[in-house]
């Protein structure tokens, strides 16, 4: 049994970006999640392949010890394939082509070690199906992913299932079109109420934030010159953030969050330097520490407590303070 | 003499937002820098107004003890009109009309007293206007706004103005149009080769940074959920940069710049709540110090020294760490 399992997909992407193009690499939510993750704690994957699967996509999984007894191969299947391409500003994916091949009759039933896992990530999937893959699991923490073609297309499902998970990891235009705000603060006290213990927004080249009905928490982003392919991000992120949280195992202490969105946040930004999981293959424990502390120094700021603030004038003296 | 002296724009504003909708209320880059910095230190204005402003007004820099002596008022003019209208989203003003009237023969001729201000902000106005300026200054330390119109027409006199400043501030869209570069990390480094010591960037709800040759700083935004009015954000974000920074009056200090731009965002988180410098004149010490408090908290994570990073498999091995 390991300490994370990750549910979603496991792809071959081909991917064009202003820097270069990739041919049928290695892609999909569960693997960019399940690469992250195993640099923090042990991680199964449920998936499915197909017959065009290699061994060269097998050995990502095999060289960070992923568990990958419960990655399913469909004899005469195809894998979920994946073309996509990225303009100037790397901001939006311009889907090309999309086959869904294997992926199309997923349906995933936990096996006995599996369902007890005690942390559990639902990748971009039906939300129906994400959430029978947490009905059959014990997992005593759940984080969910979803994308925009589940808010337009299957809203009250995907409700019924971000009501059943302790955390939604989404970005922020998600967020304001799953509950149709534009303020995002706004927003995310409206998706709490649906019933997950908290919602972590990714923001892309801005950071990351967490909203709990009692607390706030924001961070600003790794600053990165070369953003090569940001394929992967958003699920490299929910990674070392549930590999933090599984290694940390203490949900009690808030702050294990916080440091599993830093974690996460680090992860990201060494998988959008490079196409596919290249980077995160080459990535060893000086460059996470190394990250970690420019983390520490870039956001760091102490209050100067000599300041003074001069209130005055007709009206702000009949205040307090 | 004031420490900060402020030039720039007084304007009559009416605005148009989701919420609501004002006629002829108190603008202008100056305006919200003056009134902004005024809670951190004595502030000057040097700006230009016609005979139509009006007492209510004049009364908004009288109870900030902000010095008008070169508020100087044309005889038979009118005070530069701006009308404008945001969205849905807030993200975008929509200029309906625009009127220069008397800012359009604003030439800016510094005082004695006003040249030997140590802190000089130059609002947005034409660049080869605020070199004028700052070559009449003897100020320590001399920081910019622009906007795209001058980015877009007089990109030339722009960069030869940030060439002699200390600070740029910016957002991060003006930036990446400056250099026409889309990553920001890139944008920023060249620059801060035109001359700049430090570039600081503003980013709208997420937050703000700071680059300079040596270090990166950056914050998110003070969390708001009700965001009423953006107008004169970006000023008196740099209006609690300058106030602060003056009333530190430390340069050597590299920690003041981090407070500075905190103050910053907190003045500029409440100057959105509201129309005009509605919100900024009903704010007292306990109303800044509660945010000072709420961005300390909402930013703070610790590391957690026991954490193991595994690295293991075929290629990671051979790498150090």
């Amino acid at each position: 049994m390991s300490s994370v399992l990750a549910v979603g997909s496991v792809a071959i992407d081909s991917v064009k970006t202003p820097f270069g193009f990739r041919e049928r690499s290695l892609g999909g939510s569960a693997t960019h999640f399940s690469v992250a993750a195993s640099f923090f704690t042990d991680v199964s994957v449920v998936a499915v392949i197909g017959d065009d699967f290699t061994a060269e996509d097998e050995s990502v999984f095999r060289e960070r010890e992923i568990d990958t007894s419960d990655l399913k191969r469909v004899p005469g299947g195809k894998t979920f394939f994946w073309a996509g391409e990225y303009g100037f500003d790397l901001n939006t994916a311009h889907t090309l082509d999309t086959q869904l091949n294997v992926f199309a009759d997923f349906k995933p039933i936990l096996s006995e070690s599996a369902r007890e896992a005690p942390y559990l990530f639902l990748g971009n999937i039906q939300p129906a199906l994400q959430r029978e893959v947490r009905e059959q699991s014990n997992a005593r923490f759940v984080a969910m992913d979803t994308m925009n073609y589940w808010i337009e297309t299957a809203p009250e499902e995907l409700i019924k299932t971000i009501g059943v998970v302790d955390a939604l990891i989404i970005n922020d235009a998600e967020a304001r079109q799953l509950v149709d705000e534009p303020n995002l603060i706004k927003a995310a006290k409206q998706i709490l109420e649906f019933g997950p213990k908290m919602l972590i927004i990714k923001r892309g080249e801005y950071g990351a934030a967490c909203f709990t009905k009692e607390s706030f928490f924001a961070t600003p982003a790794y600053p990165l010159e070369s953003v090569f392919d940001p394929t992967g991000a958003g699920d490299s992120f929910a990674g070392g953030f549930m590999g933090y949280m599984a290694q940390a195992n203490n949900l009690d202490d808030t702050m294990n969050v916080r440091r599993g969105i830093i974690y996460g946040s680090i992860m990201a930004s060494f998988i959008v330097e490079e196409f596919s999981c290249d980077r995160l293959r080459r990535i060893n424990r000086s460059d996470i520490n190394n990250r970690l502390s420019d983390f520490k120094d870039f956001t760091h700021f102490d209050l100067d407590e000599s300041v003074t603030v001069k209130t005055f004038g007709a009206i702000s003296t009949t205040s307090q303070g």
